[in-house]
């Protein structure tokens, strides 16, 4: 089982390397698609808006594996690298996708727990992480993700903000510590409030809406059968908040980026037609080590573990903890 | 007001041939951006669907208006295309998305009911349609927006498919009649029977999720103030179908498409687990006057007037009518 896998910091710092090296190889990197399925998808999302603020000349395209597959992209190619991410490596229509990027000519690199999964043997380049709760941030799917996407542009565009990056990266450790004994008792007292409910909606925008989207579809949908959607909150008052009522309940990440001033309407408007409103805020975090530069993307990592406090009070006050499924491993789908 | 504009058939072409004629005019064209809001967010999607499949140079961005302004792409400039949509033409963030893409030197392209708008205004080429229940669906929002992108490639990449478009867009007009004329019931019956439910989940993927997308957060959220969420139907097997139940509805958009196995996918699924499922199938409409090569990519169009009887029957059963606001209009946000 891909759970006993420690990868050791190293050896990723190696593979990330390599990969890095490997993207500084080719003649040409015109596109990069961003392909999985669920929470590795939504894992893969901040570096879509990394690549669009950052780069002139290299297109990003997110797509679920199976679409993208399916859609055939017409610009996939030698020109492009593919970025794939699956914890255990065997995800069909992941190992699907890195396998469709190879016949098409890209570099495909492979995110992956599992060195040895499907994934990885379907790719050109592999690349571990370490998970769980304790671990080194800089190490974490999401940390090798960035540590790829700006080796990328300094390889391919001579940027230099990743230069900053593996210090700001493993500045977030003392910070999600401190989000985490700071918020114990809000998030068991949202917990217990929380569950009888059948609904919850987040919201987010930027590169921290992807965290929402995980939240809703996978902490909430999957692990907790409770309804959801993630809302964009450029898109929330065109439509959405008209669900807004006083005891509908909201998770509204803010944050601290280019986007935050739609994450602040959002917030705005939902608090004063909802009772039931959850704020977290990177502005409240002491990101005072982490480059400047980096902040507004490096804030959606935090996010994540953030939001698992929630999950893990709900599924404890529910007595329904987040590992139990109905559907998912239980048959055939 | 914009809603009493009817725009003439000849000033849609005039108009169509004048955008297209502008794109041919651009010394390049590398990528293209669509960002609007809520449902003219959802009729822009379809467009980079066809961008991805058939161009090989030309970059495609689908993002919410407001989102594409504060993102800041990097790519954005001289050798862009930029194409917003409002039906009044006086929604501030997309008024606010043309002028930002006209400042950056991109061509900026206004859909719009209302020639005169701030939005058109904002534009360097205007393009009207027509709107209703009995249009001609060759001059809808959708149509011309097919338009203009097949024109783009044409012009471009001497991507012939789009000679077909203007027979094909008109050949839907049967086609939706003969929906019309066969669901009345199946739609009236549905709207009574879900009257008093609070949430109903749509799918679909490919050009078709943004028809799915608009359902849920127009008609369903917007208009009936009820819960909703459209989940694409990749992602629905890694996390959405935990919610699965017996008693919770669901809609299904099976496309035409590429990504047609997906949705069968989908459908097979959840009609297992679901005993509320409202399966619409591309497949069965007779879509023989419309080219072969264009059929996936229309249905979505057919889809949209076909979920709306669903909406209109809902609508009458609840006593709500779908024009009712309780925030948007009434109050500064």
């Amino acid at each position: 089982m891909s759970d006993v896998i420690v990868n050791k910091p190293e050896d990723i710092q190696s593979q990330v390397q390599e990969a890095v090296a490997a993207i500084a190889a080719r003649e040409t990197v015109g596109n990069v698609y961003l392909a999985a399925c669920g929470g590795s998808f939504a894992v893969l999302g901040p570096a879509k808006y990394v690549l669009d603020h950052e780069s002139e000349a290299i297109a990003a395209h997110h797509l679920n594996a199976n679409e993208f597959i399916h859609r055939g992209p017409k610009g996939l190619g030698a020109k492009s690298v593919v970025i794939t991410c699956s914890h255990s490596g065997t995800t069909p229509e992941t190992v699907n996708a890195a396998a469709y990027g190879r016949e098409h000519g890209a570099l495909v690199i492979a995110i992956t727990n599992d060195p040895a999964s499907p994934l990885a043997q379907n790719a050109d380049q592999v690349v571990t992480y370490v998970h769980g709760p304790d671990i080194d941030l800089h190490d974490s799917s999401e940390g090798v993700l960035y540590r790829i996407v700006f080796g990328l542009l300094a390889e391919r565009e001579g940027n230099t903000k990743g230069q900053a990056l593996d210090a700001s990266l493993s500045a977030l450790n003392p910070v999600l510590a401190a989000v985490r004994a700071g918020n114990v008792d809000v998030a068991d007292a949202w917990g217990r409030a929380h569950k009888k409910h059948e609904l919850v909606y987040t919201m987010g925008s930027g590169s921290n809406f992807h965290e929402a989207y995980a939240f809703s579809i996978c902490l909430l949908q999957e692990m907790q059968w409770m309804h959801s959607a993630a809302i964009h909150a450029g898109e929330y008052f065109h439509g959405p908040f008209e669900i807004t009522d006083t005891d509908v309940p909201f998770i509204v990440l803010v944050g601290n980026g280019e986007t935050r001033p739609l994450d602040e309407r959002g917030v705005n408007f939902v608090s004063k037609y909802s009772d039931d409103v959850v704020v977290l805020d990177a502005e409240s975090l002491d990101l005072s080590e982490v480059a400047e530069d980096l902040r507004g993307y490096l804030s959606v990592i935090v996010f994540g573990k953030w939001l698992r406090m929630y999950a893990d009070a709900l599924a404890d006050h529910r007595g329904h903890p987040l590992s139990v499924r109905r559907y998912m491993w239980r048959m055939e789908y």
